[in-house]
């Protein structure tokens, strides 16, 4: 059991190098020329480490950069960068403000010059300033009534776009005549350019009509500035921006496939949408293991089955744990008494909820090492205290932050 | 999507034949013969059709036979045969006094002599006769309390088996000396043989001790007499007894998966043991579903993704449904607007919950027919209202009882 745990870590590792935010910048970035001038903006949660690796690949090239991410979330200064910081997930006066300064920055740029956008994820909150007249206030007011009407994220964003300055296209045409390469590393499941940090340089799908159903639809109470700004269409063609979407979950599963065939398991990626309630995506994960090992469907071990995804946690109790780490210990009882078989849960920005663990890794003894120490998984998860349980029985997989966030890798390992 | 659907139907009538419980048992006893006499024992809620298929491939060689099934599942005489109906799932006086007529039809048979012993699911129930001087009353005391101090299901039978004259082994005991040949349709996922109606002719695998543990565990209150009986040990050795199991999820996926690919879709059994959360398992397979038309992984289609299993309904309302039916929408809600893509649930028995659907085919316009008429999928499966919901799309899928169970197939076509 002691390899095929080891092996497990090593996948974990593997996987995340892989989708690190400064590695995909570099990857990006190596060998590629700017003719004119080069400006760097770097918006969301992994701005800092993305402006960082440009910085550390262009050098002198850059003209002037800025970088807008979450409070604590900076870790020093950048040779000739702006580093500021702002609120997440709602915006606060630092936010627009940041942002006021990023639109300044490339404006009067010529057509030969370059604006370098790196977006992660909270670059939707991170970065945003009301369009016309309206105020934070007004985006606030509008954000809360969306989240108590029970409005999904499509609906939300559509609303959000149309009453912002810089989503749904707009940054890039703010950055014309300048060309814009984007490079974004996307914690949206399917990577949907406009979804990622809500498109600031991408064609929007939205249009005012969708806006205006949605504003019957909830019945919500706008003022007759935001009106007016509903009736402002979104770009709907964006001519001045390449993307490139350098890090996701995709690749996180690739890599992870190809570390586990290194290992000497037939990989199996199952899915990257993975986005139910983290428990039942524990049980789904422990019933094809059984699989595996009773009938040898869908692969014979030794064998990885790999996906991604981000799935929910329903909070019934008042413990501490995380999707991951209830994933893992949901499955732990499904295949308690087997041999051979490890599943891992992991999320690639190093944190699962509000602890200090990445995720966990749990075999069939997890949960009879917590029965001899009395604790009913059953009762731990009703209470979301996984992270307690999984404590005890050494499952933790511990990375410190990594400053990425690619969503989660989810995985079964039979040998 | 016409055609896809039209497969998708294929799909579930080639599967369900193959796990029809006369044509398994057809399969099993084709081209046997046995030398001395024969005695044909039936029970479960499939007893009636699995003796009749038993009764025209033997037909005279047959000297006696005997049913034990629900009330309202036989379907007249069978030749030689009595037929005998009791209670489930519960067990009533017609459950023990029809236990008895079949423990004296295989008393006083000889070495040479054998006992067809035709098993399905509901036989737990359906064959009982309490150990020494317990009585039903004292069963059913003992379920009570096993079902309200949340013993899970090995807990309870393991009590079950000790407390019983024909579970856990006993029954093949009473055949002796005669040969017993069973022929098990298996509604548990893994098909454990100790499991299936509680394994009257299989060794039992759960012991005194493990009884005791479960009395203290819960505190269970236990006259004399039937703490006497829990120290008697049951059968680890049955040497009289062949075991076959000719109806199970995996055979009924195995036909899933030969019919898919004569339509053309490369198939992929994922597992035979699904046993989550019924809506989250929908999400998990419409995940896959997105990730197959998205990348190509785990298949290309057209690709077909087979599943088999029982899952899980939480009650949260008072609607109508079954744990098929709200796979198959929960599904729904997560392909909307997909092509291509169609999603299937069935129950084998044909009976999905208190409906007389079999389960349910949902595609990616399923949701958006539900959206015009008003109907969110979110409220619906909060009232566990699936089966009016499916009524209105023309989602649901027809069979009628087929007389047989051996739990469901879940499924994914994509074109």
């Amino acid at each position: 059991m002691g390899i095929i745990k080891e092996d497990a870590k090593k996948i974990i590792h593997s996987s995340i190098q892989r989708v690190l935010s400064d590695s995909a910048v570099k990857r990006a970035l190596e060998g590629k020329s700017f003719s004119g001038k080069v400006v760097v903006i770097a918006i969301g949660k992994a701005a800092w480490n993305m402006a960082n690796a440009a910085a550390e690949i262009l050098g002198d090239d850059i003209e002037k950069g800025i970088v807008l991410t979450k409070y604590h979330h900076s870790q020093g200064p950048i040779k000739n960068f702006t580093v500021l910081e702002a609120s997440h997930p709602l915006p606060d006066e630092k936010t627009i403000t940041g942002t006021e300064v990023i639109i300044e920055a490339v404006s009067d740029l010529s057509p030969e010059d370059t604006v370098i956008f790196l977006v992660s994820g909270g670059g939707s909150a991170l970065f945003e300033k009301p369009a016309g007249n309206l105020g934070l206030k007004d985006l606030l007011e509008v954000t809360d009534q969306l989240l108590k009407c029970g409005a999904d994220i499509v609906e939300m964003n559509t609303i959000r776009k149309h009453l912002s300055a810089v989503k749904g296209g707009k940054f890039a045409a703010l950055c014309a005549p300048a060309q814009v390469y984007t490079i974004a590393l996307s914690d949206i499941l399917g990577d949907r350019p406009d979804s990622i940090a809500s498109g600031p340089t991408c064609p929007d799908l939205s249009t005012c009509k969708d806006a205006f159903a949605i504003v019957e639809k909830y019945g919500l109470s706008l003022t007759e500035e935001m009106k007016q700004q509903l009736f402002v269409e979104t770009p709907k063609e964006v001519l001045n921006n390449t993307m490139l979407i350098t890090g996701s979950v995709n690749e996180l599963c690739i890599a992870a496939a190809s570390e586990a065939k290194a290992l000497g398991y037939e990989p199996l990626i199952l899915s990257t949408f993975v986005d139910c309630e983290a428990k039942e995506a524990g049980r789904f994960l422990a019933a094809i293991g059984k699989t595996i090992q009773k009938d040898g469907f869908p692969l014979k071990a030794p064998c990885a089955i790999i996906c991604g995804g981000e799935t929910v946690v329903r909070i019934t109790g008042k413990g501490k744990g995380g999707r991951n780490q209830e994933l893992a210990l949901s499955a732990a009882a499904s295949i308690t008494g087997m041999d051979n078989i490890v599943i891992g849960a992991v999320g690639s920005d190093g944190t699962d909820g509000p602890t200090d663990a990445a995720g966990a890794l749990v075999d069939g003894y997890t949960k009879e090492t917590l029965d001899e120490a009395g604790i009913s998984i059953v009762d731990i998860l009703a209470e979301n205290d996984s992270n307690r349980a999984l404590a005890i029985t050494d499952a933790l997989v511990m990375t410190g932050p990594t400053g990425t966030n690619v969503n989660d890798l989810y995985f079964l390992l039979c040998k």
